[in-house]
């Protein structure tokens, strides 16, 4: 309930329009209202696109093909983009029933359908350290896409073999935010930091064997760098970073 | 060496103005300058500021007093802004001696003396959970002023009274980017997460005791957050989202 | 033996109508009587019903099909009810054979047979913060059924949306006990404890990836809850929950 | 703004006896009240009271003696209940000062002063596995009573002489609810919760050397126990447990 | 060369029996051998029979079927026993193979063919919490019956129901080394240890889920352990106990 | 009471030299007798010298000096041997007070008063790697002699100089059980479990620094040993490993 | 651009051979030069030899059959040894299609193709704790082999049985450089260490069981080696073992 | 006893001029000998220096001054250079008045007195990523020059400002092989040993705070490192890697 509408309620009770059980009921209703669609096993948040900028979107990890296509087709009802993350073939497959133009993104295991987007102001600069990164980039980037951004993607420049990302700042110059996917030693964002002058989202991934501990190492690495403008994110948590990397983008 | 610089020597040459010796030696002379100051025990970086935007930052921790006081002497004389954090009463005495106009804020333990900074586009909103938390927010807080921020602060909305944030809706709603600063379960970024449509940087920090071990209970409450647009520091580490912050700010 | 057995076998003594040698052989006979059946690789404990209030539980978990189905079958042979948790399909055919009116919970994965049981004297309910989590929170609700409770199941609340849970202020205000079942940053209880004023069971699951740490982050965040009333299970322990919320609504 | 104000105020405006303005201003107002007092570094939750049936309460660590002061002084203005948990003698002289009738339990490290309180229904039964849980036990206590419990200490009682906790059957039989704090492999609970049919709130303690990694050993063990009715609070959380158990037995 | 060879030896030079340089040949030839066999990949220990009082064992885990056949096959043709551990179907084949007589038990995962060995002096007891922790009961069992003992098992008498322990007393008591196998919360050898007078073998088992963590939280309530006379193997190390526990047994 | 008493007092019963409410009081009686002595803060166990072969232990640890004195006393008081671990300065002074007879070792932190002890049947050999393992070493070496066994130490003998315990062979050979004290890395209870055909004891120590974790490294290292015969006991517990290899020195 | 180009040029310029504007492109041309190939998914360094003495060496593990091939194609096109680590059966296939003359082996998981390599300076020896440790070692083996070195293998020499490693003195005093696998407790460097006067690379490895935690209790015990000369490399990376030892054998 | 002596004495017993007897008792106490000095707290080793080419060292930590002093003493005795690591001011006090001529290097708490070294081939250049790594970066230098080698120091070189390292390649490329001190994120061995073709040492240090864990943070990094030619010590263990460079560069 708006202010206007409260202000109109009111209005009609003091003129004798409403009475007041009525107005009593409609008013304990507002503050009981949903602004969310309860499918039993999930209620899907409708509301969230006003209240943060995009929509409301699936984690395809530990729900059944099923739970996952019966959320997207309650999302593609009203008129939202669709945003399926670490989903599985089944998933898609399940999907593609209920929402037959979505589409699949094998590397990055996501599954959209593109709505309107506002476009971000700037572009989103992508590095990522190796090879082996790249699903948890594309996931990264896939997602800043489907949210209305410029990605400018340059893979495999770890530190290393440090001449490859120094060849590349030009193009890191002109980021208006940057994200770093990195595992192993996960050294690359504090490399990337020193050398622009806008935010870096890191993204730990869990590549590596050993003392990497299924990422841990390049976590621990992100958290600790010793440069500025660097926040972190889970463990392979490219959506987040495409996420917030829009936020900024568009602010 | 600038482009500029580049050209003109290059012109130069060509004219017979500068012998080719003399050319050489130049160019290779500017491969090899130094973009810092070397104290010995620490190289103060100059050119940060041009690079990053806000001048070296000396970490006071595992220094000793005349360290800090070198290091914060050689940063004033380039007539760049001064900001020492994690400094304890014995640096602030050394610091004080060096830079006699210097500030010192007690509860956030941090020297600074301010030059001059380009104002922030919006309002930095600074959330902190608890009463003890207040030292790293208030690191934040020094750190995003110093680098021309407008702060709003929201001191002890912790979860476990969820009114308390919830009234703050208006405020929050107010924020171009939010710092939140918690201990213990480290659950209040995802709720302030859920209720605007910014950047949130969260800032896990050392207080509680048992099973919180020294802030990593907060730390991993803060890197699972289900909510979006939360990315997170180090435990502690005020000083760092206070300066994402304010690169966010300044976008 | 009862105290009222004793006193008979002593009066028989003194009559003269038991001798020494026999009576001593029944009170020593006593004291090595075992409340419960050896089945060689298991001791069924069938005294529990009596000093617990409910009957022996199974945890399918590491017990062969045939193990199992052997211990549900001497436990309804003594017409106590059955529950075994962690089944899997292989389990419940097994079962099925020895216990042919045996029901299986596949969500929840538990086999039970409803025996006898008193009623809770309130409303168990119990939250739920994401739609992967329902199998822990069902093992919590099929327990809590089994053992006379009624139940109120409020799923896919977590606090990233804080207005679903707050949504559900006056179902929470009807419980007796909560049961809170969360994974990922697990902040869900301490939200959902500073809204009641009844003892609130949280329950972490396994939920999550990268630095959830199987359950460990969720785990953290609960037992540094800063809210009231709130104690911690095992991680994915929807049984205990279940269990222990019975035991306060029985009391 | 409780449901019969609001009611009432309905009919005033219906009556004309308040105008909509000033009708549409109370309830906006309704809205933005605070039920906390706002002390800039700490916002006392007046109304937890009546939410939570206890009044807030304030952990020691991590507060100067001046603010530790400042919220009892404030806490016992309103007739509230005080407790101050992890005291240490310079808050307790700083709280002396303004509430000169509240009293320190040095082993307990708490301040008191007793308000108003409902009495519990039946005995909280309170054991301890070792001499040096004391102080975590007596924390545990100190709550329970001021909440209006009647607390049956049984101290030493570590399961390495198990017929030590045997031998108090009787009393572990008319706890309503029972509280084992233990240090070590925190072994106490599982064996305690398997002598009685009702709730068991385990409490690990820091108590330990090497491998009990600061409670980290007792902290799993509790976790991991295999006896129905038992649950967790953080290591050293006396208060938390108090806490529970009192909402348990004033059901 | 024992003692007596080496005086041999030298009355032999001392009577020009063996000139200078063969002596000081077989001088420098008995420094070098090698009381072992080589097979490239393996070195088997055939004096570790004389030098530890039983014969080298495989650990099947990480070896080739035909590896382990091959060192079963060596170990065999110098009559000593064999025992293979960590068996897995595919490497019994290729061991009945080489070794026909050999015995394979399924549930222990060992391998053994009987030799010679000395009767330990007393009874091993050995104890298991769960039904789960058979199979390292099992190894413990069957390494220790191999080496010569009389073992007698005690199984599923779990501290949860502490009367099943209690109710063992008589056949503890006639025990002269009691090995304790328990997994989840691990507090089976504290109750046992306090009831004896002899040493106690703790075997951790990876039996558990959650914050058990493979063993982990059993592995630290043992080494927590406040009783006396606990010592400590390696999770699920059924074998190192029962092998410690015959030495005991044969002192 | 024991099956004498009982016989006695059955025939008594018989006889109608004791009437059954007689016979029955002292029967209920037996149950409920208490074998320790309850000192409010501790209950001291007067039974565990029947029981265990040793007398009840002080961990001075977390205890203040007037308990630790207090239990000292009451310990003394029924002719037991004292042993207090983990003894600081204060303590030392509260019990010499009490048991002016008793002994302080300064370097193995333990208070003693030697009272009758059985004579082990064969040597300790006790080894510690470093100089900096002595404390521990000598905690275990005060405890063996205490309760009456013969020990052998081998100090400094760490793996870095092989050679150093390879010379002590044949003291090593002389042993019935062979405790072992080692930090940083650990390794040497698998070099000596390998010389010596006897039951090994490790007890790694917190000597180190870094990744040694207080201890970690080490005792990970000897639950890891490939070498058999070796068990272990909790970082630093000098004291627990004396204990257990004099119950293997008394078999 | 070498230092003689870059005069070359200057003079070429001073003689009007080369207009500024040229001479201006090639220079900003000679920063902006990549040192690689870029496949998209990979940037493949072509100067790795030259700095590094080996060229670039492709990690299997987490690339798709199709990207190794892709990128040994392009290693092989420029006559560099070809070297592939945990590459697996499906790995070697495709690779075999695109370059015919590799070779696979499987014990080792790699893939080479000889190219021209400096014979290192002396012999490296490669001791192994444990047959299951094999993998590993051959890994390291053929990593040296293909940069030109002599390996000397010592396989199976734990430290349980000391007299194997000890029987190896001649071998060992040979070596210019040492590399020690071992898994478990990871004892064999420090003892190893003690033995020669050359650097020793210890490797820890996965094998293991329980509290080994994939190879981080060999990987601490190396770390805390109290020997001298020891240095370590990650968990299982035979091959950077072998990388480093080449190194340390060509200087 | 060298291989001369003893073809010496089997001549002298074949001449006669030695008789049986005593040739066996020489023979059997060469096995015997001991080639260190027992001081009963500490056994000295005299031929580590013919073993590995450098002198026994004394780790300060854990001994007390006055052992310190006597071990030192005992050691400059031989004429061997002497090296305490770990020394704080009272162990200095005792070894000043043991051994006047030493001397006390304060930042980098090592004690030495120089005998004579052989020099090493090239130079060692020494890296710290802070000023706040200079003791642990000292450590490594007092003993890499101790051991005979010349040390090039480049000092706050860290990545976040990557210029300041790439400045310095001249210099690296000078090294025979490097040693890298950094705590925090430890990322600055990568980049080095990505620009040199020689070995790298990396040392982690504990420099840092929040999820820095001590160091734990540089360790992973350090061991999981992208990079050729990087191994590993112990968190802040200058004198291992001070140790392994000298035994490289005497290669």
């Amino acid at each position: 309930m708006r202010v206007e509408e409260l202000r109109a309620l009111l209005e009609e009770v003091r003129d004798g329009r409403v009475d007041t059980a009525k107005a009593h009921e409609r008013l304990t209703s507002a503050f009981r209202e949903q602004p969310f669609e309860d499918l039993g096993f999930a209620k899907v948040d409708h509301h969230r696109e006003i209240r943060q900028g995009f929509p409301e979107v699936i984690l395809g990890l530990g729900k059944s093909p099923a739970q996952v296509a019966a959320i997207a087709a309650e999302i593609v009802s009203r008129k939202h983009s669709l945003l399926v993350t670490r989903a599985d073939e089944p998933a898609w497959i399940a999907v593609r029933e209920q929402v037959p133009n979505a589409e699949y993104h094998a590397l990055a295991r996501c599954i959209t359908l593109r709505g309107e987007s506002t476009p971000g102001k700037g572009t989103i600069v992508l590095c990522s350290a190796g090879t082996s990164d790249q699903p948890v980039a594309e996931e990264a980037a896939v997602t800043a896409e489907l949210l209305g951004n410029t990605v400018d993607r340059i893979y495999d420049v770890g530190v290393a073999g440090i001449h490859r990302v120094l060849s590349q700042r030009a193009r890191l110059s002109a980021a208006r935010v940057v994200i770093v996917v990195a595992g192993m030693e996960g050294a690359l964002p504090s490399v990337v930091a020193g050398m622009v002058a806008v935010p870096v989202i890191a993204v730990p991934t869990s590549i590596g064997y050993g003392a990497s501990f299924g990422g841990v190492a390049a976590l621990l690495g992100m958290l600790n760098s010793c440069a500025n403008g660097v926040s972190v994110v889970n463990i392979d948590n490219g959506y987040g970073a495409g996420c917030i990397a829009s936020m900024i983008n568009h602010l």
